[in-house]
């Protein structure tokens, strides 16, 4: 067997798991940005006829799920596990997305960092033997993130310029063990939770921009890589503010960016639709990979992929109490490879 | 190699990943009861000197998993990895102790299933061949769980005889792939989410009692294993009310239980102690299994223990929307090998 571990943070997937279907629903807002023609379904009510906006995004995420399933032609029979997660309290989502789904569940919790730690641990978990299928997955929801983490809605309250656009969406990945597929997960870097005590909760990509930092120093470092073996880098959600903060931690350690590096906070929306510094949540970089991203590997435009989703894992007490903001960055390092 | 599966939500672990080391902090209360003098640790004053008891809860989380290691003589940098989470809003309580301790973090949610959770997926990474030293953590505070939960406690607010009591307290388990020490963890169940439709909040044990079912039916019948195999079953945090159910739960299934069933929320309180149905939280299974059990395997009085952490996984807003309450059960089956 191949060494499984770069270092302490890193490790080898010599099975290297595949993609074997991904899906993304995304709210109105989304499917009037750069990404439109990405993504797999775009809803005009936010409420998706729903009696509550939570209810909504419980139906977004397990549509998604099974629509990601479909999209492979199978059922939820099929798959051995369901790792997700997502904003709300007691990620209570993903917890009732499972609920209908009926796939065994692990419930994960790393803000908008869950797309890659679900995609981590269900390749990980595919890589080791156990599992056959894995479904990754998580959302968020524009009227539920606002509800629990800031204003209500009614008070059309006024957002500094560094404020994050919650995104309205979800994504799903579903893992193989099989080598069927394309593109394959090949190596992943486990964060450590990172501080520089920024404490403004409307500047969330400043306070996760050096967590994103870290996380790409110790994969390169544990690695023995270099940037320019990935056609693309991307963060999650740093939006605008933490995108060229990131940029510039990485200049700082020698790393010259360049055009290879894109954040999704950055991509999702448009300067013009007026929406401070770009998206954020859990469907941020949830929907932006499991559309437009794996489309582009898919069309052989992108090789070689690092998927870094940041999370920021601070709660409105925590910030009430006057603490600091410690973020979180999972990378996960996808590549396009002969299927058989 | 072995195979690693012996259903859809039963693997088996064929390298035996091995328990090095295990402690507990408990509370004042948790530290008049029965299991007193299980604790490693019992705090007399649940603030520990913090300015607010979530401050309290991620110090006493943070300190239990330096104690851990402490006891293993080890360091912080000696992990791999840290998997935990807790019952808070954004599980701060896990994402502030990682914070500080500086150990690659993945954060997972599970309610008081998360004991459980996090040896499972430990357990799987280290017979993967990926991480060498796991440690896996959770805790609850009674305050801030009120705080989030139910009502502020000034309140002096009446309990219904079915509500629990969230234990004060952290457990934390150091798993390691070296065959040294005698407990190990040698399968593995994932639970599915379950829900009858009980929707009354102060009944958690009636919510949670099927799960804890499914999974033990599940457990069995994938691993083709008898009852009578396992010298110890504990639930987590059933309390007096789902232990009840649960039992009745099995015997509708053809399970007798007997004398080798044991709850965690049952145990942790005397019933003198006035605390109505017994205890719940993450910690309640947690400083049990981290004391208690562990010790009754080491001093050769319980060979092979089923152990099953229980998840109620609503939120406040759930139930304020009407919702019933959605619940898990994850089983970790350990038992006491030679070691070398």
């Amino acid at each position: 067997m191949q060494a499984k571990r770069y270092g302490r943070q890193s490790y080898a997937l010599p099975s290297k798991p595949r993609v074997c279907s991904f899906a993304s629903t995304a709210g109105k807002k989304e499917g009037e940005g750069p990404l439109q023609n990405s993504f797999d379904v775009v809803v005009q009510d936010d409420t998706l006829g729903e009696k509550s906006w939570e209810k909504a995004e419980t139906r977004m995420l397990s549509d998604t799920v099974s629509l990601c399933l479909r999209k492979a032609g199978l059922r939820e029979e099929d798959v051995d596990l369901f790792l997700g997660g997502d904003l709300l309290n007691q990620i209570v989502s993903a917890g009732f997305a499972a609920r209908g789904l009926q796939i065994p569940f692990l419930g994960l919790y790393g803000a908008c960092s869950t797309m890659a730690e679900s995609l981590l641990l269900g390749s990980l978990l595919l890589d080791g033997g156990f599992a056959k299928r894995v479904v990754c997955a998580t959302s968020s929801h524009f009227s539920t993130a606002e509800r629990q983490y800031r204003f209500p809605l009614e008070l059309g309250n006024q957002r500094p310029p560094s404020a994050q656009w919650t995104v309205t969406g979800a994504g799903a990945t579903l893992l193989t063990c099989e080598p069927t597929h394309p593109i394959a997960v090949e190596a992943v870097t486990v964060g450590k939770v990172i501080d520089l005590k920024q404490n403004d909760e409307n500047n969330m990509g400043a306070a996760m921009a050096p967590a994103a930092a870290d996380t790409l120093l110790a994969h390169l470092r544990e690695t023995g890589r270099r940037l320019e073996q990935y056609d693309r880098i991307v963060t999650g959600d740093l939006g605008r503010v933490g995108y060229r903060l990131f940029r510039e931690l990485c200049k700082q350690e020698g790393l010259e960016l360049g055009d290879r590096y894109t954040d999704c906070g950055c991509d999702i929306f448009a300067p013009e639709q007026g929406l401070q510094a770009g998206g954020s949540g859990c469907g941020c970089s949830a929907v932006t990979l499991n559309g437009h991203l794996f489309q582009q590997m898919l069309a052989g435009n992108i090789r070689r992929l690092l998927f870094m989703a940041t999370g920021a894992l601070l709660s409105p007490t925590t910030t009430l109490q006057g603490e600091s903001i410690p973020s979180i960055a999972h990378a996960v390092s996808l590549e396009v490879v002969p299927c058989c």
